[in-house]
């Protein structure tokens, strides 16, 4: 249905890209027992039925009735008497994820599909939910992990060497600017080449604030809690966590420097505090910041998680270290 | 109905755990009718009906029939004429996860959950799979991202802190070891501080390909693609494409040297693209590796992507680089 659909003209990810068009539709006239006769009819071609639509003049779309109110209602009676006529649509240019999300909150188990003008043109089943839900899933996670959206374990090796590829391309250009960074204080580092050791323990924590902060921001956006409104005091609530971590990272490295007994204990054991406490800050904020720049600008804001964010905060948290180290240690 | 499951000592991720105890269940000997009149008299106590249970003594399950079939089946006909006796259940112990899978492949709206001797106890529906997949994904997520599984954006900042404090600490003695690597190699950075600058590139290469590869190895491990048989062959494909990976990368990385014009550009050149070359090879077979080591143990194999394996493989990465910099560079 999906490849007939696109050749309809409907987008690949929309509800009118996932919908069937075999559903049972009757005219409000009819009484239960003809549209029971109808099911009969259709049951074959139809393989799920769980409602029946009634469309009026044009294929409008007027109420539904279920299967279970259709086997519990009089044979006589008229079906525009028992339909439901306050029921839940989507249009279908609206995005397959959104369809997926009212069905959840409504738990329905079929939704008619409309044209702009209120025709009947399709419906979603439940099993087209579920398979949204778990390819976003996977998008998501592909997203985060830097892999094309569309490889498996059975993809051919050419292919998956070209898919990964650009995502290393980019990390390695990222990293190259962490090291111009490094370069730029090379001067320093010959100066004091212990800096050089805590080159990891910056960039991984810069990086893992980053993603924590991010990876709450994306599931806050996606499962609809969190609406672009709502970013700054995203960054706000971010920052006072950071601040109570960055301060117990910063304690716990002081005294690592102490208890190691390196030279120049004191001024190493400001810079290295100073150094985390305002590294994971910074990456708290931008981790909750950037998934709404995304969302605003339409990307998908799962790709904030992963190689995009830590690259940044490598180069961010470099940076404020090397400046926190000229100003303390050297 | 979950908390009375889990009262009942049902385990909370398991289909006994996810179940719902309301369902139409009628004996072999009733007629369409009977069971008709049933379906009416519980209508307003189970919400949604699907199908009907058929259970013979001690409440075991016999067979099953969907509304669609009463529906369009003559009232005088026995129920026990009419069901479908090969019929998709599932056990209570089963992970729900397992339970959601089943569901999804054979595309069942509600399937039945009976005890270890086949008696029904109870049903799970597609909305309740459509709740497992989604939060799966969400604790996936989080796991990748080194966030606490019950983390949300309305959850007490307290209680962030907390449950990702643990996450950053963990990191961080994995980057100290990492800054140990850099600590033993002093001296060689001592004789070429240069060295220092590719510290990024190298720690960054390593961790992206070895996240690349572990996600489609837990894709393929939780969409059920993947055995642990197949651990070695996806070791295999992963070096293959890791090899060629890793040669463009350090093809670049050589004509970035030779276009900088640094000193010793021939060396550094050749340190650097073997270092890229063993890295990425080194750092994606471990990532295809570990999502399955992880699932022997019992844990989740998304719990592979992201902090873990990068701090592994910084600390890898490092070794190698000053390992092969002695040999080439110094």
């Amino acid at each position: 249905a999906d490849d007939l659909n696109e050749l309809l003209g409907y987008g690949e990810e929309t509800a009118g890209g996932i919908m069937a068009a075999e559903y049972v539709a009757v005219p409000p006239a009819w009484t239960v027992a003809d549209v029971t006769e109808e099911v009969r009819r259709v049951a074959r071609m139809v393989e799920e039925v769980y409602a029946v639509f009634v469309v009026g003049e044009g294929r409008v779309l007027e109420g539904v009735v279920s299967l279970k109110k259709l086997l519990l209602s009089p044979a006589e009676r008229s079906i525009a008497e028992i339909m439901e006529r306050d029921f839940i649509s989507v249009t279908t240019n609206v995005d397959q994820e959104e369809a997926a999300q009212v069905m959840e909150r409504y738990d329905l188990v079929s939704m008619p599909v409309l044209d702009g003008d209120g025709h009947l043109v399709g419906r979603i089943t439940i099993d087209d939910v579920v398979d949204v839900i778990r390819s976003e899933a996977e998008e998501d996670m592909q997203l985060m992990s830097g892999v094309s959206g569309d490889e498996s374990p059975m993809t051919s090796l050419l292919k998956v060497s070209r898919g990964r590829l650009p995502w290393l391309v980019i990390g390695l250009a990222g990293a190259g600017l962490s090291g111009l960074v490094i370069g730029g204080f090379e001067e320093s580092l010959e100066q004091a080449v212990v800096l050089a050791t805590f080159i990891p323990i910056v960039t991984a924590m810069g990086g893992n604030a980053a993603v924590q902060s991010a990876a709450i921001t994306v599931q806050g956006i996606t499962s609809g809690e969190l609406w672009t409104g709502d970013a700054f005091a995203r960054v706000g609530r971010e920052a006072v966590v950071a601040a109570c971590n960055g301060l117990v990272l910063a304690g716990l490295l002081c005294s690592a420097v102490a208890v190691l007994g390196v030279a120049h204990a004191g001024p190493l054991a400001l810079t290295l505090g100073l150094t985390m406490l305002f590294v994971v800050m910074l990456a708290s904020a931008n981790g909750a910041l950037i998934p709404f720049g995304l969302q605003a600008l339409g990307i998908d804001p799962a790709s904030a998680i992963g190689p995009f964010v830590t690259t940044l905060n490598d180069i961010l948290g470099l940076t404020v270290y090397f400046l926190i180290a000229s100003l303390f240690y050297l």
